[in-house]
């Protein structure tokens, strides 16, 4: 054995050595750890049903847009003929784990707010039936939404391509079926739902948002479309856009909860992108195009355009 | 049994019991949802084959990254015996996954729109084979970006650093592949791979982008360079960068679609973060500077400095 | 056999047939791919340990998290019996993991840098250690953060709502973990955190920054803070915020590498979206309020509110 083995072995040993010796303090940390959790500076979350994990929310999304968009996102070959048993298979699967996770969120806010109980194992099945029924509603709107796409970007080879591999589409799915849930007064849920999407694509969209028919968010990444914001049809916007609320005072978070603080946008409207638009009385009029980065917290009416000052050239 | 046991035990049985409720209605709800597919309101995709799903996708990226930095993102510890198994099976997989992948693709392609046959399976392998031909080529681009971006990042620590955990440099890596794919003639299967890399790390670039050598992305979030962009060589761009086309009239992604729509950046040019240019004739002349936010709709000359006006200060 | 099928089958065995030929040129492609390696323009990783794959990254934050807000990213309903064992189990599990993480990325760098050797397989016990030491102030710090996001955001419906959901706290977590592993002096593996974050959710914080308490990040698409950024206590900031660096001379990486290059924000500072504040040298002053897309790279004094010209308004 040569020295360096040897010193490499002992070292080995030490190793070893301390590694008992930090090992031994675990317990007694261990113990600090969960101590420490009942001092009020921890959130706790015991006694709760657990809500849906970032798993089950892609797995019901995955399976929503199969649905929406038969045969699209299949690893196998659909016809005519499987198609009927691949999507009757398909809407059941998505039922039990929609009602499942409905059951699961309105359980752990009547748990956590003290609410009436609501009999959640019945509810869960019920909106998760109405779900189901909504989905020629939300085909259609999602089909408008990638024609409307199409029609204005050049780059777009094909309907296909959009379906696939558009994040707007992604985001305007999930946003449609969260919106629903919302409406359908499931809580919690819709919003981790759109919060997915939102790492997925950039695009943040509230679900408790209204938006119209043919709606196109071009690119998208840094979108934000705050909670009640109100959007007509035929609009178009691109990345960086923000729909927002004007700035509120110090710990306004309870004042102001529930109360219109985005802007609404008419019918044709063009936002480009990094444009930000503030405050719950702020109205875009139809017709209106909004310049990039343009920065409004007051109405603009209806037919104007609006636009930033020229930059200024230096030349060296 | 006490009385608020006994009631949640008859909770749960009405529960059971509306259960199977909701339950029977899903039959004749799932016809809806089949036969509404035929109506013309629902996009469908059948008889065709699968294209590239997700896990596909990043397979491919996965494997073709292990062979573009060697030893990087692999988990066995390699050295200069085990390399040569390790890159010539890398390869092979890599070849066989491409060549499946790639045949799908025009196969979709071909069914969708009644193109002349191509022997799918034939191009698919001949693709493939010239995408590992590829290799050294891509390895060049790849490592010029990678000491492009240290040079210029004074945060960066080491070349390591940026090839493990940069997001410029995994959106570059990407977008060298699938526009290697695109100027190949594969339909579909590069904008999915973008599409990907978008999500991943918020930088849009189009596969049909053409972009020159020692190029750099720092942080990079919002970012879109689109379709027909040029960009030289030794150009730096930050986040929120947009490279993008002029407003268009409605509907007139048809009219415009194959036409140059997006800038040219010449060599040595610095666009710093939130920037927008826009517009097929819009050139950035070699050596300029575009300062942040600006919002340029036409050609700067070489050597210009462009930047907006001072912010307006208000002391309360 | 009917002519068309024939003619098929043909296609079949000419595709074969090819297949065959490309595949033949496979292994004399892979040695190509080999011996490049060697010329110096291919980044090679050989001989060094293998650093954490993304996959093992995950599977530190998740279990981090579990340990930071009991329960709540758990998929077993917790009580105040089982919640003793179940942090237990997660605490040893989570100090394994990140003792064999730590060390591998001392390793590495000590080999890559023929750095002097530190002991690595007792260093990465005695920080791994040291990191579960500082859970009790990293829940406080990211409690604060929590709250002071609540309180300021009408959207949030509840405490719960923002830790399940928000990619703020999402960051903001990771960043403290990411933080206090690099202030114990962990190579490498804070950035690959730090990235990971990022690619989830647009917000790029650099592991050096210095944030103090009750932090907020509403949104945060886009958001960059640089390495060197220093910020005060109840700073709330938007999507598209940037805390930079200020343009350098070409090459000017090595110079500036570890010299203070980004802003110093105060408290009690607001910065709306996609505002930018660049320098080493600029503060904003506390309680300053910097408005939406303002692009500054002056110091500003406390009390302060720095606003954008409005936009041009033309009516068509």
């Amino acid at each position: 054995m040569d020295s360096a083995t040897q010193s490499k072995q002992e070292n080995c040993k030490t190793g070893t050595g301390s590694r008992q010796h930090y090992r031994e303090q675990l317990p007694a940390l261990a113990d600090t750890i969960v101590d420490h959790c009942g001092d009020g500076e921890c959130f706790l979350h015991v006694d709760y049903e657990p809500i849906p994990s970032r798993s089950s929310i892609i797995d019901i999304i995955d399976r929503f847009r199969e649905i929406l968009f038969p045969g699209y996102f299949s690893s196998e070959k659909l016809d005519p003929v499987n198609l009927k048993y691949h999507l009757g298979k398909a809407a059941t699967a998505l039922f039990d784990l929609l009602a499942e996770q409905i059951r699961n969120s309105i359980r752990h806010d009547c748990y956590r707010y003290n609410r009436e109980c609501r009999d959640c194992e019945q509810e869960g099945h019920r909106v998760a039936l109405a779900m189901l029924a909504s989905v020629p509603q939300l085909r259609r709107m999602l089909s408008a939404d990638v024609r409307a796409t199409f029609e204005g970007d050049p780059a777009a080879k094909s309907h296909d391509e959009i379906i696939f591999s558009y994040p707007g589409i992604f985001a305007q799915t999930v946003y449609r079926i969260a919106h629903r849930l919302s409406e359908l007064g499931v809580p919690i849920l819709p919003r981790i739902m759109s919060e997915h999407a939102h790492s997925e694509t950039g695009i943040d969209i509230h679900p408790s948002a209204s938006i119209g028919n043919n709606f196109v968010i071009d690119h998208g990444t840094g979108v934000v479309i705050g909670e009640t914001t109100i959007i007509g049809n035929n609009v178009r916007i691109y990345q960086g856009v923000t729909l927002g609320a004007l700035s509120l005072p110090p710990h306004a978070g309870e004042q102001y909860r529930g109360k219109k603080r985005h802007p609404t946008i008419e019918d044709d409207v063009i936002i480009y992108s990094g444009a930000t638009i503030l405050g719950g009385e702020t109205v875009i009029g139809a017709r209106s195009v909004i310049g990039g980065n343009v920065w409004l917290t007051e109405t603009v009416p209806p037919d104007t355009k609006v636009i930033m000052e020229s930059p200024r050239l230096i030349y060296r």
